[in-house]
Protein backbone atom coordinates (compact mmCIF):
# COMPACT_ATOMS: atom_id res chain seq x y z
CA UNK A 1 0.00 0.00 0.00
CA UNK A 2 2.94 2.66 0.87
CA UNK A 3 3.52 3.30 -2.35
CA UNK A 4 0.54 3.50 -4.09
CA UNK A 5 -1.18 7.09 -4.84
CA UNK A 6 -3.70 9.14 -2.56
CA UNK A 7 -6.72 10.37 -4.34
CA UNK A 8 -7.97 13.40 -4.50
CA UNK A 9 -10.79 14.85 -6.07
CA UNK A 10 -12.66 18.04 -6.30
CA UNK A 11 -15.66 19.36 -8.61
CA UNK A 12 -13.16 21.85 -10.14
CA UNK A 13 -9.94 23.55 -9.41
CA UNK A 14 -10.56 24.87 -5.79
CA UNK A 15 -9.40 21.44 -4.42
CA UNK A 16 -6.03 22.59 -5.34
CA UNK A 17 -5.76 24.42 -2.16
CA UNK A 18 -6.10 21.05 -0.04
CA UNK A 19 -4.33 19.50 -2.25
CA UNK A 20 -1.37 21.89 -1.43
CA UNK A 21 -1.60 21.71 1.98
CA UNK A 22 -1.11 17.36 1.43
CA UNK A 23 1.58 18.14 -0.31
CA UNK A 24 3.20 20.32 2.10
CA UNK A 25 2.60 18.02 4.72
CA UNK A 26 3.38 14.77 3.00
CA UNK A 27 5.65 15.80 0.40
CA UNK A 28 6.65 11.93 -0.41
CA UNK A 29 3.13 10.99 -0.95
CA UNK A 30 2.13 10.43 -4.53
CA UNK A 31 -1.47 12.52 -5.42
CA UNK A 32 -4.05 11.42 -8.33
CA UNK A 33 -6.00 14.69 -8.19
CA UNK A 34 -9.52 14.41 -10.55
CA UNK A 35 -11.51 17.82 -11.06
CA UNK A 36 -14.79 17.51 -12.89
CA UNK A 37 -14.47 21.03 -14.62
CA UNK A 38 -17.30 19.49 -17.37
CA UNK A 39 -19.87 19.62 -14.30
CA UNK A 40 -18.61 22.45 -11.91
CA UNK A 41 -19.78 23.95 -9.80
CA UNK A 42 -21.23 21.65 -7.91
CA UNK A 43 -22.63 24.26 -5.21
CA UNK A 44 -26.06 25.09 -6.93
CA UNK A 45 -26.56 21.07 -7.68
CA UNK A 46 -29.12 18.91 -6.07
CA UNK A 47 -28.37 16.05 -3.41
CA UNK A 48 -28.85 13.24 -5.58
CA UNK A 49 -26.67 15.07 -8.19
CA UNK A 50 -24.18 15.81 -6.37
CA UNK A 51 -23.90 12.09 -4.74
CA UNK A 52 -24.22 10.53 -8.09
CA UNK A 53 -21.42 12.90 -9.67
CA UNK A 54 -19.16 11.96 -6.44
CA UNK A 55 -19.67 8.09 -7.03
CA UNK A 56 -18.13 8.47 -10.27
CA UNK A 57 -15.15 10.77 -9.22
CA UNK A 58 -14.16 7.82 -6.78
CA UNK A 59 -14.78 5.46 -9.28
CA UNK A 60 -12.44 6.60 -11.15
CA UNK A 61 -9.71 7.19 -9.05
CA UNK A 62 -10.44 3.78 -7.46
CA UNK A 63 -9.47 2.48 -11.17
CA UNK A 64 -6.12 4.01 -10.60
CA UNK A 65 -5.90 2.32 -7.09
CA UNK A 66 -5.54 4.98 -4.78
CA UNK A 67 -4.98 4.01 -1.05
CA UNK A 68 -7.24 6.74 0.34
CA UNK A 69 -9.54 9.25 -1.35
CA UNK A 70 -9.97 12.75 0.03
CA UNK A 71 -12.81 14.77 -1.24
CA UNK A 72 -11.88 17.86 -1.61
CA UNK A 73 -15.11 19.54 -2.60
CA UNK A 74 -17.03 21.08 0.51
CA UNK A 75 -20.41 20.53 -1.67
CA UNK A 76 -18.96 16.79 -2.04
CA UNK A 77 -18.08 16.21 1.51
CA UNK A 78 -21.50 17.68 2.73
CA UNK A 79 -23.75 14.69 0.85
CA UNK A 80 -21.62 12.19 -0.35
CA UNK A 81 -18.75 11.06 2.57
CA UNK A 82 -21.02 8.49 4.06
CA UNK A 83 -21.96 6.69 1.16
CA UNK A 84 -18.76 6.45 -0.29
CA UNK A 85 -17.29 5.37 2.89
CA UNK A 86 -20.02 2.82 3.13
CA UNK A 87 -19.04 1.43 -0.62
CA UNK A 88 -15.35 2.26 -1.06
CA UNK A 89 -12.15 -0.24 0.25
CA UNK A 90 -10.48 2.51 1.29
CA UNK A 91 -10.13 4.97 3.90
CA UNK A 92 -12.51 8.68 2.25
CA UNK A 93 -11.86 11.78 4.28
CA UNK A 94 -14.46 14.69 3.37
CA UNK A 95 -13.14 18.60 4.43
CA UNK A 96 -16.08 19.06 6.72
CA UNK A 97 -14.79 16.91 9.59
CA UNK A 98 -11.14 18.19 9.70
CA UNK A 99 -13.39 21.96 9.08
CA UNK A 100 -15.75 21.45 12.18
CA UNK A 101 -13.01 20.40 13.87
CA UNK A 102 -10.64 23.30 13.68
CA UNK A 103 -13.66 24.97 14.59
CA UNK A 104 -14.48 23.77 17.83
CA UNK A 105 -10.66 24.14 19.00
CA UNK A 106 -10.28 28.00 17.76
CA UNK A 107 -14.14 29.25 18.53
CA UNK A 108 -15.11 30.01 21.40
CA UNK A 109 -19.10 31.34 22.18
CA UNK A 110 -19.84 31.93 18.35
CA UNK A 111 -18.60 30.65 14.83
CA UNK A 112 -19.58 31.12 11.47
CA UNK A 113 -19.84 28.85 8.61
CA UNK A 114 -19.74 30.10 4.89
CA UNK A 115 -20.13 28.25 1.92
CA UNK A 116 -22.20 27.30 -1.39
CA UNK A 117 -25.89 27.08 -1.12
CA UNK A 118 -25.22 22.94 -1.19
CA UNK A 119 -23.27 22.93 1.32
CA UNK A 120 -24.98 25.50 3.43
CA UNK A 121 -28.57 23.59 2.94
CA UNK A 122 -26.94 20.26 4.02
CA UNK A 123 -26.42 21.68 7.50
CA UNK A 124 -23.21 19.48 7.45
CA UNK A 125 -21.06 22.02 9.39
CA UNK A 126 -23.83 22.53 11.69
CA UNK A 127 -23.93 18.48 12.32
CA UNK A 128 -20.29 18.41 12.46
CA UNK A 129 -19.37 20.91 15.03
CA UNK A 130 -22.28 20.40 17.06
CA UNK A 131 -21.58 16.61 17.24
CA UNK A 132 -17.82 18.14 19.12
CA UNK A 133 -19.56 21.09 21.11
CA UNK A 134 -22.82 21.35 21.42
CA UNK A 135 -22.82 24.90 23.45
CA UNK A 136 -21.00 26.68 20.34
CA UNK A 137 -23.38 28.49 18.70
CA UNK A 138 -23.20 28.57 14.59
CA UNK A 139 -24.73 30.79 12.33
CA UNK A 140 -24.48 29.83 8.44
CA UNK A 141 -24.87 31.63 5.27
CA UNK A 142 -24.59 30.89 1.79
CA UNK A 143 -22.01 33.27 -0.52
CA UNK A 144 -22.99 31.92 -4.52
CA UNK A 145 -21.14 34.84 -6.08
CA UNK A 146 -17.82 34.32 -4.43
CA UNK A 147 -17.03 31.37 -6.32
CA UNK A 148 -17.91 33.08 -10.18
CA UNK A 149 -15.64 36.07 -8.34
CA UNK A 150 -12.71 33.63 -7.78
CA UNK A 151 -12.89 32.30 -11.70
CA UNK A 152 -13.45 35.90 -12.63
CA UNK A 153 -10.14 36.97 -11.08
CA UNK A 154 -11.49 39.63 -9.43
CA UNK A 155 -9.69 38.82 -6.05
CA UNK A 156 -9.27 41.67 -5.25
CA UNK A 157 -11.47 44.02 -6.43
CA UNK A 158 -14.37 47.02 -5.36
CA UNK A 159 -17.33 44.20 -6.79
CA UNK A 160 -16.20 41.94 -4.41
CA UNK A 161 -15.34 43.96 -0.96
CA UNK A 162 -19.10 44.91 -1.81
CA UNK A 163 -20.27 41.63 -2.17
CA UNK A 164 -18.38 40.53 0.90
CA UNK A 165 -19.89 43.32 2.85
CA UNK A 166 -23.14 42.37 1.28
CA UNK A 167 -23.00 38.57 2.79
CA UNK A 168 -20.47 38.98 5.91
CA UNK A 169 -21.62 42.36 7.38
CA UNK A 170 -24.67 40.41 9.17
CA UNK A 171 -22.36 37.53 10.75
CA UNK A 172 -20.19 40.45 11.43
CA UNK A 173 -23.14 42.40 13.16
CA UNK A 174 -24.24 38.83 15.56
CA UNK A 175 -20.42 38.47 17.21
CA UNK A 176 -19.04 35.47 15.80
CA UNK A 177 -15.41 35.14 16.99
CA UNK A 178 -14.38 32.75 13.73
CA UNK A 179 -15.34 31.95 10.50
CA UNK A 180 -15.17 28.60 8.79
CA UNK A 181 -14.18 29.03 4.56
CA UNK A 182 -16.33 25.79 4.10
CA UNK A 183 -15.83 26.54 0.30
CA UNK A 184 -12.06 25.54 -1.36
CA UNK A 185 -12.33 28.88 -3.70
CA UNK A 186 -12.69 31.10 -0.08
CA UNK A 187 -9.29 30.76 1.41
CA UNK A 188 -8.47 32.88 -2.33
CA UNK A 189 -10.24 36.04 -1.08
CA UNK A 190 -8.86 35.74 2.32
CA UNK A 191 -8.02 39.15 2.37
CA UNK A 192 -11.32 40.73 1.45
CA UNK A 193 -13.01 38.51 3.58
CA UNK A 194 -10.49 39.35 6.49
CA UNK A 195 -10.74 42.96 5.73
CA UNK A 196 -14.93 42.76 6.18
CA UNK A 197 -14.46 40.92 9.30
CA UNK A 198 -12.24 42.47 11.24
CA UNK A 199 -8.95 41.11 12.83
CA UNK A 200 -10.53 39.72 15.95
CA UNK A 201 -12.39 36.86 14.26
CA UNK A 202 -10.49 34.36 12.93
CA UNK A 203 -10.38 32.51 9.89
CA UNK A 204 -10.52 28.97 9.80
CA UNK A 205 -9.38 26.92 6.05
CA UNK A 206 -10.16 23.17 6.13
CA UNK A 207 -7.00 22.24 4.35
CA UNK A 208 -4.65 22.34 6.50
CA UNK A 209 -6.89 20.07 8.59
CA UNK A 210 -7.49 17.80 6.29
CA UNK A 211 -3.91 17.39 5.28
CA UNK A 212 -3.26 16.62 9.29
CA UNK A 213 -5.96 13.99 9.13
CA UNK A 214 -4.62 12.41 6.14
CA UNK A 215 -1.41 11.99 7.32
CA UNK A 216 -2.80 9.97 10.97
CA UNK A 217 -4.56 7.59 9.06
CA UNK A 218 -2.13 6.60 6.80
CA UNK A 219 0.44 6.30 9.64
CA UNK A 220 -2.07 4.57 11.87
CA UNK A 221 -2.48 1.82 8.69
CA UNK A 222 1.10 1.55 8.32
CA UNK A 223 0.50 3.50 4.90
CA UNK A 224 2.83 6.20 4.67
CA UNK A 225 5.15 6.48 1.69
CA UNK A 226 9.46 6.79 3.01
CA UNK A 227 11.21 6.81 -0.22
CA UNK A 228 10.59 10.01 -2.99
CA UNK A 229 7.65 9.47 -4.90
CA UNK A 230 8.18 7.30 -8.45
CA UNK A 231 7.25 9.73 -10.36
CA UNK A 232 5.26 13.10 -10.71
CA UNK A 233 1.54 13.96 -9.61
CA UNK A 234 -1.44 13.09 -12.31
CA UNK A 235 -3.81 15.77 -12.61
CA UNK A 236 -7.24 14.64 -15.10
CA UNK A 237 -9.95 16.77 -15.79
CA UNK A 238 -13.09 16.35 -17.48
CA UNK A 239 -13.01 19.13 -19.18
CA UNK A 240 -10.68 22.81 -20.35
CA UNK A 241 -7.59 20.76 -19.69
CA UNK A 242 -5.46 24.13 -20.95
CA UNK A 243 -7.83 26.02 -18.55
CA UNK A 244 -6.69 24.38 -15.41
CA UNK A 245 -3.53 24.34 -16.32
CA UNK A 246 -3.20 28.18 -16.51
CA UNK A 247 -6.04 28.73 -13.61
CA UNK A 248 -3.75 26.13 -11.42
CA UNK A 249 -0.83 27.36 -12.10
CA UNK A 250 -2.42 30.33 -9.66
CA UNK A 251 -3.32 28.44 -6.72
CA UNK A 252 0.45 26.56 -6.67
CA UNK A 253 2.43 29.22 -7.36
CA UNK A 254 4.31 26.54 -9.99
CA UNK A 255 3.48 25.71 -13.37
CA UNK A 256 1.51 22.33 -13.75
CA UNK A 257 3.08 19.73 -15.92
CA UNK A 258 0.67 17.20 -16.92
CA UNK A 259 -3.08 17.81 -17.38
CA UNK A 260 -5.15 15.00 -18.90
CA UNK A 261 -8.52 14.87 -20.06
CA UNK A 262 -10.72 11.88 -17.70
CA UNK A 263 -13.80 11.14 -19.77
CA UNK A 264 -16.70 10.54 -17.42
CA UNK B 1 -46.53 16.25 -38.72
CA UNK B 2 -48.35 19.20 -37.51
CA UNK B 3 -49.34 17.30 -34.03
CA UNK B 4 -45.87 16.74 -32.78
CA UNK B 5 -43.84 19.48 -30.28
CA UNK B 6 -41.28 21.57 -31.51
CA UNK B 7 -38.11 20.27 -28.68
CA UNK B 8 -36.50 23.34 -26.79
CA UNK B 9 -33.38 22.81 -25.14
CA UNK B 10 -31.18 25.19 -22.86
CA UNK B 11 -28.18 24.67 -19.84
CA UNK B 12 -30.86 25.74 -17.81
CA UNK B 13 -33.77 27.68 -17.00
CA UNK B 14 -32.44 31.22 -19.40
CA UNK B 15 -33.98 29.42 -22.56
CA UNK B 16 -37.19 30.02 -20.91
CA UNK B 17 -36.96 33.69 -22.16
CA UNK B 18 -36.83 31.89 -26.13
CA UNK B 19 -39.87 29.27 -24.94
CA UNK B 20 -42.13 32.44 -24.02
CA UNK B 21 -41.33 34.39 -27.42
CA UNK B 22 -41.88 30.71 -29.31
CA UNK B 23 -45.29 30.65 -27.30
CA UNK B 24 -46.57 34.18 -27.36
CA UNK B 25 -45.91 33.39 -31.33
CA UNK B 26 -47.84 30.31 -31.88
CA UNK B 27 -49.93 29.62 -29.17
CA UNK B 28 -51.00 26.25 -30.84
CA UNK B 29 -47.60 24.87 -30.40
CA UNK B 30 -47.10 22.00 -28.03
CA UNK B 31 -43.11 22.23 -26.56
CA UNK B 32 -41.16 20.27 -24.90
CA UNK B 33 -38.44 21.97 -22.77
CA UNK B 34 -35.16 20.18 -21.41
CA UNK B 35 -33.05 21.97 -19.05
CA UNK B 36 -29.55 20.60 -18.71
CA UNK B 37 -29.04 22.02 -14.72
CA UNK B 38 -27.66 19.09 -13.52
CA UNK B 39 -24.28 20.61 -15.80
CA UNK B 40 -25.22 24.04 -16.03
CA UNK B 41 -23.69 26.47 -16.87
CA UNK B 42 -22.29 25.86 -20.13
CA UNK B 43 -20.67 29.16 -20.70
CA UNK B 44 -17.53 28.30 -18.82
CA UNK B 45 -17.15 24.60 -20.79
CA UNK B 46 -15.07 23.76 -23.72
CA UNK B 47 -16.25 23.44 -27.38
CA UNK B 48 -15.62 19.70 -27.39
CA UNK B 49 -18.01 19.40 -24.00
CA UNK B 50 -20.73 21.94 -25.18
CA UNK B 51 -20.94 19.64 -28.55
CA UNK B 52 -21.63 16.58 -26.05
CA UNK B 53 -23.59 17.85 -23.95
CA UNK B 54 -25.99 19.78 -26.58
CA UNK B 55 -25.80 16.06 -28.82
CA UNK B 56 -27.32 14.11 -25.66
CA UNK B 57 -29.88 16.60 -25.37
CA UNK B 58 -31.10 17.30 -29.03
CA UNK B 59 -31.02 12.97 -28.49
CA UNK B 60 -33.38 12.91 -25.91
CA UNK B 61 -36.04 15.51 -27.54
CA UNK B 62 -35.77 12.98 -30.58
CA UNK B 63 -36.74 10.24 -28.58
CA UNK B 64 -39.98 12.71 -27.36
CA UNK B 65 -40.42 13.15 -31.83
CA UNK B 66 -40.15 16.61 -31.93
CA UNK B 67 -40.68 17.99 -35.21
CA UNK B 68 -38.36 20.76 -34.82
CA UNK B 69 -35.06 21.62 -32.48
CA UNK B 70 -35.17 24.93 -30.91
CA UNK B 71 -31.35 25.13 -29.33
CA UNK B 72 -32.35 28.43 -26.92
CA UNK B 73 -28.72 28.56 -25.30
CA UNK B 74 -26.16 31.04 -26.63
CA UNK B 75 -23.38 28.74 -26.13
CA UNK B 76 -24.94 25.80 -27.44
CA UNK B 77 -25.88 27.64 -30.41
CA UNK B 78 -22.48 29.22 -30.92
CA UNK B 79 -20.83 25.47 -31.57
CA UNK B 80 -23.15 22.62 -31.69
CA UNK B 81 -25.91 23.63 -34.28
CA UNK B 82 -23.98 22.55 -37.57
CA UNK B 83 -23.40 19.39 -36.06
CA UNK B 84 -26.64 18.96 -34.91
CA UNK B 85 -28.15 19.87 -38.13
CA UNK B 86 -25.88 17.31 -40.07
CA UNK B 87 -26.82 14.90 -38.14
CA UNK B 88 -30.44 15.48 -37.13
CA UNK B 89 -33.45 14.40 -39.38
CA UNK B 90 -35.70 17.81 -38.05
CA UNK B 91 -34.75 21.19 -38.63
CA UNK B 92 -32.44 22.58 -36.21
CA UNK B 93 -32.48 26.34 -35.17
CA UNK B 94 -30.19 28.23 -32.78
CA UNK B 95 -30.57 31.66 -31.35
CA UNK B 96 -27.47 32.91 -32.87
CA UNK B 97 -28.52 33.42 -36.66
CA UNK B 98 -31.90 35.45 -35.43
CA UNK B 99 -29.85 37.48 -33.24
CA UNK B 100 -27.28 37.87 -35.90
CA UNK B 101 -30.28 38.77 -38.32
CA UNK B 102 -31.99 41.25 -35.55
CA UNK B 103 -28.70 43.13 -35.08
CA UNK B 104 -28.16 44.13 -39.08
CA UNK B 105 -31.32 45.16 -39.19
CA UNK B 106 -31.26 47.59 -36.10
CA UNK B 107 -27.65 48.88 -35.86
CA UNK B 108 -26.28 51.55 -37.82
CA UNK B 109 -22.56 51.40 -37.72
CA UNK B 110 -21.31 49.76 -34.65
CA UNK B 111 -22.49 46.95 -32.69
CA UNK B 112 -22.22 45.40 -29.28
CA UNK B 113 -22.28 41.54 -28.85
CA UNK B 114 -22.16 40.55 -24.92
CA UNK B 115 -22.33 36.98 -24.05
CA UNK B 116 -20.70 33.84 -21.51
CA UNK B 117 -16.76 33.32 -22.46
CA UNK B 118 -17.93 30.03 -24.67
CA UNK B 119 -19.85 32.64 -26.98
CA UNK B 120 -17.51 35.23 -27.75
CA UNK B 121 -14.74 32.93 -27.52
CA UNK B 122 -16.58 31.01 -30.53
CA UNK B 123 -16.98 34.14 -32.31
CA UNK B 124 -20.09 32.51 -33.75
CA UNK B 125 -21.84 36.20 -33.69
CA UNK B 126 -18.71 38.19 -35.12
CA UNK B 127 -19.14 35.75 -38.35
CA UNK B 128 -23.00 35.43 -38.63
CA UNK B 129 -23.18 38.96 -38.64
CA UNK B 130 -20.18 39.71 -40.90
CA UNK B 131 -21.97 37.38 -43.22
CA UNK B 132 -24.84 39.83 -43.66
CA UNK B 133 -22.93 43.14 -43.62
CA UNK B 134 -19.32 43.21 -43.98
CA UNK B 135 -19.11 46.75 -42.85
CA UNK B 136 -21.03 46.96 -39.60
CA UNK B 137 -18.32 47.20 -36.52
CA UNK B 138 -18.18 44.58 -34.12
CA UNK B 139 -17.03 45.01 -30.52
CA UNK B 140 -17.59 41.69 -28.34
CA UNK B 141 -16.93 41.24 -24.51
CA UNK B 142 -17.45 38.04 -22.46
CA UNK B 143 -19.60 39.08 -18.90
CA UNK B 144 -19.02 36.01 -16.69
CA UNK B 145 -20.78 37.52 -13.52
CA UNK B 146 -23.75 37.84 -15.53
CA UNK B 147 -25.51 34.47 -15.25
CA UNK B 148 -24.30 34.17 -11.45
CA UNK B 149 -25.98 37.59 -10.67
CA UNK B 150 -29.13 36.75 -12.03
CA UNK B 151 -29.07 33.08 -10.70
CA UNK B 152 -28.57 34.83 -6.83
CA UNK B 153 -31.64 36.96 -7.93
CA UNK B 154 -29.48 40.27 -7.66
CA UNK B 155 -31.73 41.79 -10.82
CA UNK B 156 -31.63 45.42 -9.84
CA UNK B 157 -28.48 45.41 -6.52
CA UNK B 158 -26.09 48.06 -6.28
CA UNK B 159 -23.36 45.57 -7.15
CA UNK B 160 -24.88 44.42 -10.35
CA UNK B 161 -24.65 47.68 -11.77
CA UNK B 162 -21.00 48.16 -10.63
CA UNK B 163 -20.46 45.27 -12.67
CA UNK B 164 -22.55 46.08 -15.97
CA UNK B 165 -20.33 49.47 -15.45
CA UNK B 166 -17.13 47.60 -15.68
CA UNK B 167 -18.23 45.53 -18.22
CA UNK B 168 -20.19 47.54 -20.49
CA UNK B 169 -18.67 50.94 -20.20
CA UNK B 170 -15.96 50.14 -22.82
CA UNK B 171 -18.36 49.27 -25.21
CA UNK B 172 -20.01 52.53 -24.77
CA UNK B 173 -17.14 54.89 -25.02
CA UNK B 174 -16.02 53.02 -28.27
CA UNK B 175 -19.66 54.39 -29.93
CA UNK B 176 -21.94 51.25 -30.14
CA UNK B 177 -25.18 51.93 -31.37
CA UNK B 178 -26.92 48.43 -30.55
CA UNK B 179 -25.85 46.01 -28.20
CA UNK B 180 -26.92 41.67 -28.80
CA UNK B 181 -27.85 40.31 -25.63
CA UNK B 182 -25.84 37.45 -26.71
CA UNK B 183 -27.05 35.03 -23.46
CA UNK B 184 -30.42 33.89 -22.48
CA UNK B 185 -29.95 35.43 -19.10
CA UNK B 186 -29.60 38.87 -20.10
CA UNK B 187 -32.64 40.29 -20.75
CA UNK B 188 -33.62 40.08 -17.29
CA UNK B 189 -31.25 42.54 -16.55
CA UNK B 190 -32.27 44.61 -19.33
CA UNK B 191 -33.35 47.69 -17.08
CA UNK B 192 -29.50 47.46 -15.25
CA UNK B 193 -27.52 47.31 -19.04
CA UNK B 194 -29.82 49.53 -20.52
CA UNK B 195 -29.43 52.09 -17.86
CA UNK B 196 -25.89 51.94 -18.18
CA UNK B 197 -25.74 52.13 -21.94
CA UNK B 198 -28.06 54.78 -22.18
CA UNK B 199 -31.20 55.42 -24.15
CA UNK B 200 -29.59 56.09 -27.73
CA UNK B 201 -28.43 52.09 -27.65
CA UNK B 202 -30.87 49.36 -28.94
CA UNK B 203 -31.22 46.09 -26.75
CA UNK B 204 -31.21 43.41 -29.16
CA UNK B 205 -33.07 39.97 -27.14
CA UNK B 206 -32.79 37.12 -30.41
CA UNK B 207 -36.01 35.19 -28.40
CA UNK B 208 -38.32 37.21 -30.24
CA UNK B 209 -36.51 36.71 -33.81
CA UNK B 210 -35.83 33.29 -32.99
CA UNK B 211 -39.58 32.69 -32.46
CA UNK B 212 -40.23 34.65 -36.02
CA UNK B 213 -37.96 32.14 -37.58
CA UNK B 214 -39.58 28.87 -36.00
CA UNK B 215 -42.59 30.31 -37.37
CA UNK B 216 -41.45 30.55 -40.95
CA UNK B 217 -39.82 27.27 -40.95
CA UNK B 218 -42.83 25.45 -40.20
CA UNK B 219 -45.31 27.59 -42.55
CA UNK B 220 -43.01 26.36 -45.58
CA UNK B 221 -43.26 22.90 -44.62
CA UNK B 222 -46.39 23.14 -43.83
CA UNK B 223 -45.88 21.43 -40.44
CA UNK B 224 -48.01 24.55 -38.26
CA UNK B 225 -50.61 22.95 -35.88
CA UNK B 226 -53.86 24.57 -36.42
CA UNK B 227 -56.14 23.24 -33.60
CA UNK B 228 -55.23 24.00 -29.74
CA UNK B 229 -52.49 21.58 -28.87
CA UNK B 230 -53.48 18.23 -27.11
CA UNK B 231 -51.79 18.43 -23.79
CA UNK B 232 -50.19 20.38 -21.75
CA UNK B 233 -46.38 21.31 -22.69
CA UNK B 234 -43.59 19.15 -20.72
CA UNK B 235 -40.40 20.61 -18.98
CA UNK B 236 -37.39 18.30 -18.26
CA UNK B 237 -34.82 19.18 -16.26
CA UNK B 238 -31.50 16.62 -15.69
CA UNK B 239 -31.58 18.03 -11.51
CA UNK B 240 -32.94 19.90 -9.24
CA UNK B 241 -37.08 20.07 -10.90
CA UNK B 242 -38.44 22.29 -7.29
CA UNK B 243 -35.42 25.31 -7.92
CA UNK B 244 -36.54 24.97 -11.65
CA UNK B 245 -40.31 25.19 -11.28
CA UNK B 246 -39.36 27.52 -8.59
CA UNK B 247 -37.53 30.31 -11.08
CA UNK B 248 -39.16 29.16 -13.76
CA UNK B 249 -42.46 30.70 -12.39
CA UNK B 250 -40.28 34.24 -12.58
CA UNK B 251 -39.41 33.98 -15.97
CA UNK B 252 -42.61 32.35 -16.97
CA UNK B 253 -44.99 35.34 -15.08
CA UNK B 254 -47.04 31.67 -14.10
CA UNK B 255 -46.63 28.71 -12.67
CA UNK B 256 -44.81 25.65 -14.12
CA UNK B 257 -47.06 22.64 -13.36
CA UNK B 258 -45.27 19.68 -13.92
CA UNK B 259 -41.27 19.50 -13.98
CA UNK B 260 -39.91 15.78 -14.58
CA UNK B 261 -36.24 14.45 -14.34
CA UNK B 262 -34.68 12.89 -17.50
CA UNK B 263 -31.48 11.00 -17.27
CA UNK B 264 -28.78 12.05 -19.04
Amino acid sequence: MNKKPIGVFDSGIGGLTVYRAIKQRLPRERVIYLGDTARLPYGSKSESAIIRFSEENAHFLMNHEVKLIVVACNSSSSYAVPHLQASLKVPVIGVIEPGAQAAVELSRKKVGVIGTSATIMSGAYEAAIRKRNPCLEIVSRDCPLFVPLVEEGWVDHAVTRMVAEEYLVPLKKVGIDSLVLGCTHYPVLSKVIGGVMGEGIRLIDSGVTTAGQVDSILRNLGWLNHDPPDSEDDFYVTDFPDRFRRVGGIFLNRKIARVSVAGN
